[in-house]
Parts: structure tokens; C-alpha cells; sequence
């Protein structure tokens, strides 16, 4: 087991609730009638995030390791799997929406119910069971975010702007300009280094060779956005790549996810409810295609995953960290790179790929990472809706170029020399 | 005012009162869960029916009648109307079952709130103020229906197939052969004839020419559908309209909606759970497509609109409404026609148009029916869902060729000579 | 034999070669570039069309009637068959511009191949077979409008708007007040009355009632069309059936097929090439949607084909008849009604369905009409693209509501007293 | 100026003319029919190829550099602009098969134009022009390829599946078992040398570290990949990407593009028209995603472009050159690696972007390669419809994961140690 496996471990039980109940937690500010929405095919129902992490932990924890569980409903299995066509066929995922049933009371009953199993009936002395449970927890993790980004997209579209939490207001922005610092590059090593938890797909270790590169020390702000707005930006198709273009005409961007106009300014809508931009604030909900002509834009790049991941770990990095209760891009700085976590995940550059020599996981948990490794790019830091401790320098998060929802910003990169 | 109208409105509030309540109680047996649901774009979610009906109340009556009322929520003009242009735009059909605000919660407050209006606010010494609320009394019964086919429709595709209530399980039907009765024909009149309630697409009562012809006195059976379908009805083409044979195909038809497999027998979802199917009861829940497929491989054909009031109008009609209780097709019979109203609606061969004279309500009530005059079938009677008491013989129905959420069947017609 | 099918018959083999012939000569201002395109699903490429209708000459007469006759090409039954699923599987439908093999010399080859045998392996004695080739006969006329209105659909949608045949313009057009004419009702007939050849879906001959009405004694001018369009007519929800309201805002539709804007006037692509419009011509290519909102602004309405027959079977009718050399609609006139047969097709407030006691021809001939009794509309007339001779009074086309490439106009009807 | 382009330069007009000539003569076995068609959105009609190629020299060439040029026709800068924004709107590419006009014929008199123009009014000592001609001739040799391959897709998905050339029969294939050559890796360098033509997205020539590695000495043969469709490859989801299965389920593929069953035998049309496979031959018109699943079945990998390269630049290259008149998949085989160029393009697991430091070509040239970078996979190499000349080992072609109507092919590669 690795060190960080083995913190984990030391009271695993007790982290296992803690991640549960978080996960609980969340859906407080909701009403029922909010568990069942899917306001679009990419997104899910908080109820199904629900119950599919908790199918998670009773398919490949209690099913293989504890002999005298009970599966809680037959048809859950068909339910509530996402994608893993090595246990079984999947209800269509955009239909999620549809399932009025089971009931969130149901679902809930069904948390409760692999809950009192993962208590009674395990023996946590085993290895790969341990590893599994970890696996689990991590996943349930990534569908906090997802629960919050999707919350967010369903409130978000509603024509009266509903409130999820009016505590999670951000404190105002401070301005401050960008500096570029400079990363000497040659041949770096990136990929988890072997040292604590890692998803598969961050692995192995390898060696790349890197250019003389340079980051900016802070995301892109949503004052610098409505310059390239301003600028004319989302009318020149010279700034965007072809499919970039083609996407925002058809879906008529404009603007980032979730702003809009209010007598001629911008407002936004944020988990504590709409109001009017931020200057100051990184910018967020923005597709890789637009990031990618913002870059061009402002006569920069995007960084690849590799110059992010080096710079990330090769540095002291000040403030980074929100404090993951205000469920939005804080702002937070300091003399070095900023804002490399928690605040927006960042774009990149590369795609989605395997690492030199990959290997998936084996059995059905290949699936976790090693099949989408096609059409998607690669995201890098943590947001801030991204649970704390989830983070670290080598995680590799990967959505589609055209996706908004998440929470997405911009931090340019250079060529040097 | 009309006599019938007359009856209705000695009691005006109370009716009022009884027909919103009625709505209400349909909504009991529901979980939260159950109200938000939008399964197909034809359907709409029970919460979407409750508000609808409520505005169409505040819109028609209380904002033109009440100089005192005030509007509980101005989002709801755009958020509930449903398709009047006159007055303002419409949040998109397809899009309802994303609407998890106005939570249910709310939307029982809105109830509320417009009926404590209408039962302060109002003079029901008005005429025009009178047949209005007559007129949303009629919509909010066609509504109740419309409320009990999309909860049948949600909860049926649903892969747990829930019931909806189980006391609706229906008595076993009785095997008793079809006959035909001849009508002569001649010049008839049909359209509503000016006594009680009527919508103005049942007028005006207008002449129409009938050869003699001959219509079966009960409605196609579940066992009579079997046999069509054994016969190979679902794979040949000459016995289906074009468009009907491409539905088919499309969509994968094989039997009416709700019928399933299960070791080798034919299922039936039906409101009070799954079971088998009972060849004695009539078939529900086919297309016109398939009800036109099936008469053609009967040698007969369906009805004409004019043929089916002339019957319904002309005969003592003996057993022919349920009791109104059993949300599913009943069984009745007698030695007449019979199953005319409170089993099944029937598909006839008459697009639906405007009679001759037709003048639509004034303004922008006059959406109500007009402008959907093109592209729809007739159906004719009136099922176990529909109102007691909301049916009559020159009632006109319509719905789409393809549709089959709807609680249609079929009976046969012949000419005759 | 029926009269005017005797005629026909008279010398059937010649007529057949005329027939033949015809569809030829509109094909000589093509291009070989011009026989294989398709720019919509429901139109057809002009190969398609030669080829179709010979082997509808090839499947139902010299199969079944000439032992000695060898098929040209074995592919050629799945590959031009339209859509008679009795003879056999068809290609796609949309997907027939995609064949650039068999060749357009191949295709003339195939008619010249099948022309011959007609000539050689027939006994013209046997009756069945005569009415089998006069259907053929007529089948070939019907494509033959087909075909000029896919070529026009074709060159008019092409950005060069490219001349048909520039000997094809027309006369200026002659302003004259339209004037109502009045018809009785009663108890009327319609339908093939036995004489000549007929269709199917005409006959049988029928009573219908009509109450009294008037017709306007000619169609609708481009003059008047402009002033519903400049009165709003393509902007107000109210003057429209629902369906149409969403057809022409999903297609955008401000004016009638073929009409474009050039230095703020109107202009429309005929066949001669584009012009301006000519204010007292019928406006043609409109739809079903449009000509009903038409009429509903102009205080009208569509007649029914019952009364469109009646008016056009009872009076003495002048000047109807286009010399057929000009493929447009040309302008007539007279002292009762007018350009009934030769201008536009006009759509009619009636939906395609069967006649009482309908009986499509046996076998697969079945299919030709009877299968398309669902969501059309009929027309009645005829256009400047009907061969001369293929129009009555009894004559019923078809089309889908939203239409407009078929040569269609308008003709007011109104109620009276 | 680069080496090589001075020696293409040395007698410029007459290489100019060669190229445009030998556009001409792939059209030769063409009937004028089959100029036209476009059998799906992403391929072309020829017709459009001969005008756009034209195209190219007219708007980069002639307009900038060639004051006396008249321009052919004003609207062919519509209709034929593929993708250049910088110079204006583009005629919607799914629509390019609906032009009958221009006719072949007008679009011949086009190149003809341009020729003349290209040999009497540009002064070839202008550098920058020179450059520009040369680009256009590279341009124009892509679109050579195009050709063929769209050429192939309309015979090929014809049903009669007619022959284009009935003398580029393949020559056998002969047996031979594949080797995998083992590579050393370590920081190499990859990307264009600055000898000779090259695109700007071969550029800069940059260094990457590469850990040890083997490739195939040949390509994948029709026989393996013959074993893995008996194996159950398209029925396994676990040997897929996600979007790879989806795409194959969709699609219904279940064998290579041009595969199909007769008498229990797989056949494969060619060029030179349908045959049984050569299971010694190179499989060929497989998508990535088979590619890729091929590859894991046979627990290898794709090679990576920089591996591809390494391997294609750094050894002995026997006999890989077909001779570029079959214009299928041939064999051919040495000691070393082999097949690399003229048989197939071989999909590599990199997807396509921008080396570090990449500069696109300044103004609206620049949109020639770089507005692709998303999305799309490399391939590497060249096939038979490549013209010989234009391969080298930095060349870089990509295309979207499931496309398959290319000539594109499998090569295997592993990790060492």
C-alpha cells in the first residue's frame, strides 16, 4: 500500500462516512423536486449521483468481498451503472432524467443500506479491498464535483435563477496583473509519482521533454474576458479553430455559461444566485474552444498538461488553496503561481491520451479512465467545487472541447525564446 | 346561457371548487418525485398540469374580471401558458421536465392562491364571466385526463413499472361475440345541438350525407388484437397506411403500448401494476396507424366521425359509462351499442377540420381548438380516464396518427349494400 | 372499357409513343449534369423519373403480359421501384440523387429497350392490359409534372439561377378585381362520373351536402400576396394553424418559394429565369400553411374539394386552359370562373382521405393512391406543368401541408348567409 | 528558398502543369454522371475537386500576383472556397453534391482559364510566388488523393458497385509473417528537416523523449484482421474505446468499409470492382476506432507519430514504394520495415495539434492546417492513392476517429521492457 493509501487507511471506516456524508451534505440546500432533473444529456440527477456511488461501492466492494450482503434492489444494477459494460447492460444515460423512480426516499434508504453493510460486513485487513474502498471514496469524490456542477446547471437554466446556497457569496476580487514566470524546461518527469492515491490514468511516471516554457501566475479574469468580448472576440473566426467556431454559431455563445444581460450590463449567475461580474474574479464555465481563442486572442497559448503539471510541482506555491466551503472561483494569491487549485480546473492544451506504457486497471475498473481516452482534453488543478484533498499536481481531469458546465477557466502560457 | 350551462352555474363556485378538487385527488397517489417528469415532449409533467389550469383561471377570468386580483408570481404567464400566442410567449414545450422550480410545493400555493381569488374576487352575475369559468372548467377536466394518461405514460416506461394506485385493477371482461348494426344513413345532422356545455369546435350542427352503414356494437378486444398481431399484422405492409408502415418500422412497433413479454405471454402495464393480458377487455392505448391496420386486416374499416355521432345520437346506449372510478378500460355491455363512452377513445377515419360555418371563439380564446385544425385524427367517446360527466355524442377529440399514450381503441365500421 | 378510355385506345400504341416522347422533350434543355441530382428528399433526380416510369411499364405490363420479354437490367426493380412494397424492396428514396450509375445514355437505353418491346411482344386486344398501359399512360403524365417541378426545384435553388428554357415567358399578366361567385349547395354528387379514365382514390361517385357558397372567380395574384406580406401576414401567430406557425418559423419562410429580394423589390425564378413579379399573375408555390393563413387574413377561406368539383363541374368555364407550352402560371381569364385547370394547383381545405365505400384496384396496383390516405391535403385543378388533357374536374392531387415546390395557388371560397 | 523546392522550382510551370494534368487523367474513367454526386457530407463531388483545386491558384495565386487576371466567374468564389474564412462566405459543404451547375463542362473551360493564365501572367522569379504555386501543386496533390477516395466511396456504396478502373487489379499478396523491429528511443527529433516542401503543421522540427519501442515490420493483413472478426472483436466492448463502440453499434459496422458477404464469403470492392480478399493483403479503410480495437486485441498498441517517424527516418526502407498506378493497397516487403509508404496510411494513437512553437502560415493561409487541431487523429505515411512525390516521414494527415472511406490501415506497435 502506498503512504497515502495508508493515511487514508489508518481509519478508513471513518473516512468512508466522512466522504459519504459529505456527499450528503450537499444535496441539503436542494428540494425533492430538484433530485430528478437532467437539464441536459451530460448532466445527471443528483438522485442518480446518489445511488450510482453508492452501486460503486456495493458492485466491486460488497458483491466480491462480503459474502452474506444482501443486494438492496435487483434492478439497481441496471439503474444506476454508468458505463461499465463489463458488469452488465446500462439504463441510457440521457433518460436519467425520466426515473421518477425509485424515489429519493428509496435512494436514500439505499445509501443507508450498503452504509450498514460497508460497517458490518468487511474486513478492512485486506489489501485489495482497502484499495477498492479507496478507489470508491475517490469516486464518490469526483461526483461531489459533478453534483455541484450539475446543481449548478439546473438552477442555472431555470428561468427564475433559484438560489443553491446564499452563504456561498464570494468575497470581491482583488485586481492585480499577470506576470509571466518563466520554467527553464529540458527533460522533466510527470505522472503521479507513486506516493498516495492516483487514478491509473496518471500513470506511469515518464519522462518529457520540454522547451523553455512560460504560465502565467494567475487565471484569466472575467474583466480581461469581456476585453476579448469587447474586442469583438466571439465575431472573428480567425481567433478559433474550425469546430471551435462551428460550435459557438450553433449554440450562439456570446458569453460565458450562465452570464447574461441585465440592462445592458453583464450579471452571472453564481450557487449563491445571479449578480452582476466580477472583474477581478477568474473567468469560468468557458469551453476549451474558448480558452483556446482567448489564448490566441491575447497572443498566447494554452499550456500543455506536461508545462502545467511541472510548473505545479516544481515551484512554492502560495495560496492556492480555497478554503472548498465557497462553492465558486475565490480568488486567491501570492508571489509565485496562484490559483492552481481550487479555484477553476484550467484547460490545457493536450489531449486526453494514454501515458507512455499505460495500463489500465484490471477487470471491470479498466473502465474507469482508459476508455474515453479519445476527443477529450485534458484539464488540469482543481475548481472550486473540487473537494479538498482531492487535488495534486499529477490528477488528470478530461472533458469535451465544447463543454461549459464544469467549472473551466483560462491561465495562458508562452514560448520562450 | 345555455340550459346545461345554467344547471352548471346555479352552483358555480361549488363546481368550480369539486372540479379542482378532483384534480387534486388524481395527484394523491404520487410521490414528489412523480410531478417533475417529463417522459416523451407530448407529455407534460404533473406539476405542469396542476399550474396550467391555474393559470388559465388567472389569465381568462381573474386578471380581466378581478380589478382587486393580484398576479402570484409573474413568471408563471411565461412559464404556464401553453401555447397562446395572444397572450405572450411560451417557455418550450419539450423543455417542462426541467423545470424543478416552482417546486411542487409552490405550485399547490398557486393553487391556492387563485382559487381563494376566484371564490373573493369575483361577480358570478356575469354572462362572459360565467362561460369563462365553465370554459376552465372543461379545460381543467380535459386536463384531469390528460394528468392520469401522462402519469400512465411516466410510471409505464418507467423500468420498475410502478403502480399507480391498486385498487384501479379492473374486473375480468366477458367473452361476447361483436355484431354489426346497420344504420341507414340519409341526411343527418350532427355538432352539437345547442343544449349545455360545448366546446366551438362542435359547431355549427350542420347536414351531412351518410350512405347506410354498419358499425360493431362493442370495441375491438385485447383477444381480437392477438389474433392480428399472430397473423403477422406488424409485418405486412399491405395492410397499413404508408406512413403508418414507416412508424411502425421507426419505432419498433409490434403491440399497443404497455404490452410486454415475459416467458412467452403477453403483458399489460396497466395503473394498478402488471399483469396479463385479459383478451376479453378492449384493446387500449394503439395508434391510428395500427387501428386502421387492424380494421383493413378485419375487411372493415373505422368509423366516420358522422357515422359515430349519428350512432351514439340515434340509439338507446345501454352500459355504456363506467363509473368513473376505474382509471382503465372497463368492461359494459348491453344489447345495443355499447363501450361508447368510459373505456376507450375511438380513432375515426376523419381528419380533423373545421365544419362547415366553423367560427372559432373569439380572441385569443379562440386558440383553444381553431389552429389545430390540420394533420390530426378525429377519436370520438371517451375513455375510463376521461371526466364522468365531460363526454357527449358530438364531442371531437384529436390527436395525431402516431400517437398511442393516449387511452384509444377501436371499433369497426362496414358499408353497407 | 369506359368512352373516353375507348378513345385513348383507339390507337393506344401511338398515344403510348406520344406519351413517351413528351417526357423526352422535357428533358432536352438539361444538361447530362442536370439528370442526377437531388436537391431534397421529396423531390427526385430527372434520370430517376425516366427510369421509374419505364419500369412501372416493365413490372406491370410486359412482366405479367409479354412471355417473350427480358428484363433490361435485374437491379433496375429494387433500384427504381417508387414505393410498391408488393413487387419488392426499393432503394432509399432520399438517397436517389446518390446514384450517379446507371448512367442518364444507360437510362435512355432502358426506355428505348422497354418502348420497343411494348411495340413488339403486346397483344393490345386484351383489355386488362389496355387499361394497365392507359394507367401507365397516366402515370407517366403525373411524373412528367414531377419532373419539370424537380428540375425547377433543382435550378431554382442552385445560387447561378439557371435558365430551363428561356422561350418559356410569360405573358404580363392583366389586373382584374376578383369577383365571388355564388353557388346553391344542396345535395350534390362528386367523383369520377364513369366516363374516361379515372383514379381510384375518384371514384365511387357520391352524395355530399353542401351549403350555399361562393368561390372567387380566379386565383389570388402575386399583387395580393404582396399586400399580405406587407401587412405582417408572415409575423402574426393568429392568421396561422399552429403547424404552419412552427413550419415557417422553422424554415424561415417570408415569401413564396423562388421569390428573393435584389436592390429592395421582389423577384421570383421561373423557369424562363428570374424577374421581377409580376403583380397580376397567380402567386404560385406557396403552401397548404400559407395559402390558409392567406385566406384567413384576406377574410376567406380554402374551399372544400366537394365544392371546388361543384364549381367547377356545374358552370360554364372559359378560358381555362393554358396552351400547356408555357410551363408557368400563365394568365386566363373569362366571364365565369377562371384559371381552373392550367395555372396553379389549388390547395384546398379538405385532408386526403378515401371516398365513401372506397375500393383501391386490386393488388398492387393497390398501393398507388390508396396507401397515401393519411396527413395530405388534397389540390384540385391543375397547373401550367399538367400535361394537357391529364386534368377533370374530378381530378385529386396531394400533398403535405408544408409543400411548396409543387406549382400550388390559391383560391378563396366563403360561406354565404 | 529550400533545396527541394528549388529543384521543383527549377522548371515551375512545367511540374504545375504535370500535377494539374494528372488531376485530369484520374478523372478519365469518369462518366459525366458521376461528376456530380456526393455519397456523404464529408466527401466531395469531383467536379467540385477539379474546380476547387483551381480555385486555390486563382484566389492565392493569380488575384495577388497577376494584375491583368479577369476573374472566370464572380460566384465560383462562393461555390468553391472550402474553408477559408479570410476570403469570404462558403457554399455549405453537405450541399456540394446538389450543383448541377456549373456543368463539368464550364468547370473544365475554369482550369483551362487559370492554366493560361498561370502560364502567361505571373512572373515566376517572385519568390513569395513561387512558394505560393508550390504550395498550390501540394494542395492540389491532396486533392488527388481526395478524389480517388471519394470516387471510391461513390462506386463503392453504389449496389451496382461499378468498376472505375478495371486494369488496377492488385497483384497477389504473398504470406510472411510480421516482425516487430525494435527502436531504442531516447530524445530524438522529429518534424520536418527544412529539405524540401512541407506543411507548416510538420514544423519546427522539435525534440521529444521516447522510451524504447517496437513496430511491425508491415501492416495488419486482411487475414488478421479476418481472425479478429471471427474472434467476436466487433461484438466485445471491452477491446473498444467508449465512443468507438457506440460508433460501431450505430453504424452496424461489423467489418471493413467495402467488406460484404456472398455466399458465406467475404468480398471487397476495389477500383478495379468487387473480388473476393486477399487475406495477404493490408487491411484497409478501417476506422481508428477498429484500428485501435485491433490493436488490443492483439495485445499490441498504435504506434504514437513521433515512434512512427523515428522508425520511418532512422532505418533502411525497402521496397516501400508501390508504383502509384494501382490505386489499391499493394505489397511489398524487405528486410527491414516496409509497407511504410504507398499501401495504406497507417493511424498512429497521437491525436493531431500543434508541435510546441508551431506557427501557422501567415494571413488566410494559415487556416489551411492549423484550424484542425482538435479532434482528429494522425495518420502517417501515404497510400496508393497518394501520388508518389508526395510522402516523406514528417508528413502528417489526420481525420476524424471514425472515418473510414480513406485509404487508412493498421500498423502494430509495442513496448519494449
Amino acid at each position: 500500500m502506498s503512504e497515502a493509501a495508508a493515511n487514508l487507511a489508518d481509519d478508513l471506516p471513518a473516512q468512508y462516512a466522512a466522504v459519504r456524508k459529505q456527499t450528503e451534505l450537499l444535496c441539503r440546500p436542494l428540494a425533492v423536486d430538484d433530485y430528478g432533473v437532467q437539464p441536459m444529456a451530460d448532466a445527471s440527477p443528483p438522485k442518480w449521483h446518489l445511488a450510482h456511488t453508492t452501486w460503486f461501492f456495493e458492485t466491486f466492494v460488497l458483491k466480491p468481498f462480503a459474502d452474506r450482503y444482501r443486494v438492496f434492489d435487483d434492478s439497481f444494477g441496471f439503474l444506476f451503472n454508468s458505463y461499465y459494460d463489463g458488469v452488465g447492460d446500462q439504463y441510457p444515460r440521457p433518460m436519467r432524467g425520466l426515473l421518477s423512480r425509485p424515489t429519493v426516499d428509496r435512494v436514500f434508504d439505499y445509501r443507508a443500506h450498503v452504509d450498514a453493510a460497508m460497517d458490518k460486513h468487511l474486513d478492512y485487513d485486506d489489501e485489495t479491498l482497502r484499495s477498492r474502498v479507496v478507489l470508491g471514496m475517490n469516486h464518490e469524490q469526483q461526483h461531489q464535483e459533478l453534483l455541484v456542477t450539475d446543481i449548478k446547471y439546473n438552477l442555472g437554466t431555470n428561468p427564475l435563477r433559484p438560489t443553491y446556497d446564499s452563504k456561498l457569496h464570494d468575497a470581491p476580487g482583488k485586481e492585480r496583473p499577470a506576470t509571466f514566470v518563466t520554467f527553464p524546461g529540458g527533460l522533466v518527469e510527470i505522472g503521479a509519482a507513486g506516493a498516495g492515491f492516483m487514478f491509473d490514468n496518471e500513470t506511469p511516471r515518464h519522462k518529457v521533454w520540454l522547451s523553455e516554457f512560460a504560465l502565467a501566475d494567475r487565471l484569466v479574469t472575467c474583466g480581461e474576458y469581456l476585453e476579448f468580448m469587447r474586442d469583438g472576440g466571439y465575431r472573428t473566426p480567425s481567433l478559433w479553430l474550425s469546430e471551435g467556431w462551428t460550435a459557438a454559431r450553433r449554440h450562439g455563445w456570446n458569453a460565458p455559461l450562465y452570464w447574461y444581460r441585465q440592462d445592458g450590463e453583464w450579471f452571472e449567475y453564481r450557487l449563491a444566485g445571479g449578480g452582476p461580474i466580477d472583474t477581478n474574479l477568474p473567468v469560468c464555465h468557458v469551453s476549451f474552444f474558448e480558452a483556446d481563442a482567448f489564448a490566441r486572442w491575447a497572443g498566447a497559448r494554452l499550456p500543455t498538461e506536461a508545462e502545467w503539471e511541472t510548473a505545479a510541482s516544481s515551484r512554492a506555491v502560495t495560496g492556492n488553496f480555497s478554503d472548498g466551503r465557497r462553492l465558486h472561483p475565490g480568488s486567491s494569491q501570492g508571489d509565485g503561481m496562484t490559483q492552481l487549485f481550487g479555484d477553476t480546473w484550467e484547460w490545457t492544451a493536450s489531449a486526453y491520451g494514454p501515458y507512455p506504457g499505460f495500463r489500465p486497471l484490471p477487470g471491470t475498473l479498466g473502465e474507469y479512465n482508459g476508455k474515453f481516452m479519445a476527443n477529450q482534453m485534458v484539464l488540469r488543478g482543481g475548481s472550486c467545487a473540487t473537494p479538498p484533498g482531492h487535488v495534486r499536481p499529477s490528477y488528470r481531469n478530461f472533458f469535451y472541447a465544447p463543454d461549459r458546465w464544469q467549472f473551466s477557466g483560462i491561465r495562458l502560457a508562452r514560448d520562450v525564446g
